[in-house]
């Protein structure tokens, strides 16, 4: 269980769901390994937050566990919906812990934001990868099929089709070196997804596909508590156990970050 | 390249095909660096064997590279047998290095042998696994197909399903206590198929399912060179790369083993 | 949870309690992860088990999860004592998961056997160890306050002193080339601890105080299965996370073992 | 031995003393393997030093070795005092490598400084910590019980009654945030602590209880020049041997920086 | 092969050379397993490169293997600049990956620039380590015996005798906190060669001589971004496989990133 | 330290010198790192050994440190050899840790044992190896130009050239086969070798050149104990530092186990 997410699923206002999905990783998987990894290096966290002036065992947040994950990913991210589903059903919040970025797109088909806003090295724009219309490179351009627009922030890589669907209205890039000066701000409700790999892989070395050149861990930080109040589902997917915790921690950092956040603004 | 596979691919009598697949895997996943691993491990190997008085790269070995994986295991399977169809035809004797154990489902369909001797802690006698009909625990299953007979040395694990299937007469298991007082001899030309975890995880702790009270690297040793004169085939597969090279290095020396005793029976 | 450890409390005839002490390790720490490591491990388990015709699922084992482990080794004793005197009220055979191997001393409180038997490379006869009476290395000691008679088998490392308390009446030592020949036999209800040091290195690296010299994973699971009859207790103690899963995959298969092997007997 | 400390203890201006302790930490153990690592990735340094214009063999450090650690803290910590109450009576300035935190409490009581300075992800203000009060998340508060003031930089972690105490007129917190336009300036004399956790996991996966959104190698390297010429005495704590390397060589880097600007100021 | 550098050896515009060579090496060994990192973990990465506009795929990169290393280092770097000559003359680029930093001695050599640009966290102006006059840290000395000037950038380290000799003219140090401000501009032709080890270790963890308080990996690809047109020669040099990827993944970055830049001012 | 070399210099009986050469390893280096590694590691043992019903740090071993490592292998066996003649000219007995197996050329020519006994996978029996004369891979081949006759126990591998030379009147092999049933007997004075991949990887991993089919931590204990009265000198080499331990602390009980042994049979 996610240290802190104490709240009885009826009552809770946050509910986390583990997908440890990891079938369609390119280079290094480990995926499936995550949601244990991210819970695990949640335990170094002080309950308290400063910032907020808020415990992160009182803002309600149940651990509903993984669903288990199988070869067969449409089916998969069936199954996954209807999870989330349930979640947003009941007024919850859900917060998705990953596996591959794949899972997030039935987080959004669950959700139906207006605006998917994920924190990428990628644009996963992609309309398959080998084929495979359902690998994670592709979870912009779904998540597009669902929400109005996506941003996608601190991206620096994509093939050339990729960055050519980039440029149509409806994609927003922010690359790395403009996230300093950059300040979100979105028309309607949004789906923030975090790909650890938008970090620099001296921040979270233990992803699928590192890309040099990312974000410090304290940038990461900052646009999640500036999203998280236009938002209502979070995700954190791609960390895998290939690193010495570095990816674990950062990404659940972010997600209790997200929390703390998003229920200051509420 | 593997160390001493200095062959033409025309005059080979041994070729090496990697096969990096790496989707089914049920626990720890990596055998798509299982190829790199082996060949990098064999490194440490002297050309010169003693007990056959012969140099590995007098034998003809050629090693191919490896066939690149993608998601779609019933294409990647149908376009590796292709790749060892063209070895078989060449008449040489192809050397698979896996990658998931599913890779050696393309190895018996292009080589067709009258049985099929694996290796490995685990029946694999599966009809599918989660749904998918080629994961990698149904690879006897399917090997079945093709040959008259089966053979599984060093088993020990299996669903309740999979011991039933294996009580019919196409199949024999031989368990691990038994494993030095058996000798093989076989009806046929045979297709052997090595899956690292038929061995103890001590002596090959980097493998996807890994499965205490295994077999030693001698007695994985001799049973390579006691069946590899009635072989026409031979894959180690299921190597991955999370141990300190344990399975590479033993992965790497029981395929070399196979080459030395098979050239010394010819 | 520990795959398969599906029952509920009231209908179980198993409970695995996870113990995560890791306070009194005199060379390398992190048993604190042992629970979280075996069961992990577990999941690369079959359900089924062939030898005795039986599913780990159909026995009836709950995992209650860990009891919290805190410095205060004397003051979480006692609180474990009691959870496990829980499971020993309601007929349960209790499965404890440590954590360094004083947790034995809880159990072993809360059992009362009258034959404490350990799989161990030490003796783990000591007073004390830098001045403290409930090191890892007084466990022996302090069951003896308990059973009527010790066991340890596969002991090779003891102070003098310590073999010299061994040569009394009440203790017998099973050296590691004695284990192939000994017959286990026992006056009454025997409590079984598993320290996976008594393992070789090579099968168990991920251990507090490794001690080269030791018994294969074979060897360890024959003396399991046959002392699991007799036993009314088990624990396996000492695995950490400082390897690449041999430990906990050694030490999940020997909880498994004994659970299989006690149930058929029944 | 620390690489360059060749100075005999009689005539050295500096004494390094290691501290292995490694009882109280709450998440990831392995401080015990602190002082072999920080001396470890020392080697990797050049005696001379650029910006000082001094060589560190020249400096005047010994090492002193370690003082075995045992589980009675408060024990231990009596005696380490009196290790390092020696350094100082000679004169000398004590460089005490940890070590979990709570070394430092022996270092202060035997320094008695009039300022702690803490390089810190945590605010080290607890009473106790699952009943014991001397934790290492204790530290400062007890600094507090010699020193007058307290200061606590890259501070970003603690709890609500830690932050509370944080706020009284002894305690000065800098957060991470801050830190670049924070000038150190104190009354007296000043015990530098390091936490090699005040950086980021980024630059220090090895260690207890890692907090991301830290300081950069840069910023701690600033700080420590900065404070080392108010300081009579310096520690380095919390770095263990669960990453490559990064929290060891930073650790050793700020030990010699140091040095190199304490003895630049004298 | 590095993927991506399809080209034919005879069309090839850039030749990748990989030189293993790994004796000199004064704390942590392994760069022999450089050349084999830096291509596996290039395979991250996508062909198309944004910024350019351009494939990499498409700028006629050949790999031509590794030149196998042994012993005797000043023999080795004969051969090495025999091959490096060759790619010269065939008015190729060459792109060295390394293996120790001595290899760039070879590379300097065969290209004769006007000035070598060293991207480095020491010197490399010794004559001789431990009586060794081909050290990895007598680099840019060597490399003065056939350049007109030498840029050590990013350097924080250096013996007494290299920061006097860095005085002379012919030397230009650029230290990490001047980087940010410093514009590449140079007189006549460049080599390019960037030891991993200018990188802070939280970027480069995996690396002979780790040193803090270096670049990020942003601050790196603006440097070779800046510096690759002026440049007729580049290497990578330093990484080796201590570490769970940053170097290596950093290293390959690097490389294309030399090569995208290269490209594109052509 | 190692721990329990506790004697003096000069009252010393074994006196323990570290030898960190690491120089032509020709797979995977990191043999500079053993002395630390055996010296760690056995901090795991008791003090007392049971079967020889003596205390190590009774038995008058001095740890008299390393001898610092450089590149010129024929300058620093000169320098070694010096060290180790002072310890033979004390009537001490030299314990020799590695450091690659070439250190123990110096120790032969210290000692000038009639008979060289190495336990070791490789036959070591080269003249050079890439050109290089003083490479591991020619030990055994100079312990012939002062010893009379040479063992290599444990031998599985070897060039043609060294088969052949293996067969002459002044070697004998013991393959691992014909360990379990050898009595060693020796005429006159033996310098034991421990090449610690003698061992199976499983019970070494971390060596330069490990060579699965090898013997049990329990085979490679019988053999020094064996050994042992016969001989006045002693090395333990090829340890490093690329596995979790399972290398080191077999070396480190090897090591023990000699000295127990020797000093029994005084
Ligand atoms: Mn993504
Ligand atoms: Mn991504
Ligand atoms: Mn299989
Ligand atoms: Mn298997
Ligand atoms: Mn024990
Ligand atoms: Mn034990
Ligand atoms: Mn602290
Ligand atoms: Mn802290
Ligand atoms: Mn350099
Ligand atoms: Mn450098
Ligand atoms: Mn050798
Ligand atoms: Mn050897």
């Amino acid at each position: 269980m996610l240290p802190g997410a104490t709240a009885d699923r009826e009552d809770a206002a946050y509910v986390v769901v583990g997908a440890p999905l990891d079938v369609s990783t390119s280079f290094q998987p480990g995926t499936r390994f995550g949601p244990d990894r991210v819970r695990q290096f949640a335990r170094t966290f002080e309950d308290y937050d400063h910032r907020t002036d808020e415990s992160f065992s009182a803002l309600g947040v149940h651990d509903a566990g993984d669903v288990h994950a199988w070869d067969d990913t449409a089916e998969y991210l069936d199954y996954l919906r209807g999870t989330v589903t349930d979640v947003v059903w009941d007024d919850a919040v859900p917060l998705l812990v990953g596996g591959e970025h794949t899972v997030s797109v039935a987080g959004v088909r669950a959700v139906e934001p207006d605006v998917f806003v994920a924190l990428d090295a990628h644009l996963d724009l992609r309309e398959e990868y080998d084929g495979n219309p359902l690998s994670h490179s592709t979870v912009t351009r779904h998540a597009l099929d669902t929400a109005e627009e996506a941003y996608v922030v601190g991206a620096r890589s994509g093939s050339e089709a990729e960055w050519e669907r980039a440029r149509e209205a409806d994609v927003t890039v922010v690359e790395p070196d403009e996230v300093g000066s950059w300040s979100p701000s979105f028309d309607g409700e949004v789906y923030l997804s975090v790909d650890v790999d938008a970090a620099d892989p001296a921040f979270a070395p233990g992803t699928g596909t590192p890309e040099p050149g990312g974000l410090s861990s304290r940038a990461m930080r900052r646009l999640v508590r500036d999203i998280a109040p236009a938002a209502s589902a979070f995700d954190i997917v791609e960390v895998n156990d290939r690193d010495d915790g570095q990816a674990a921690v950062l990404g659940a950092k972010l997600l209790r970050e997200f929390v703390f956040a998003h229920a200051d603004s509420a």
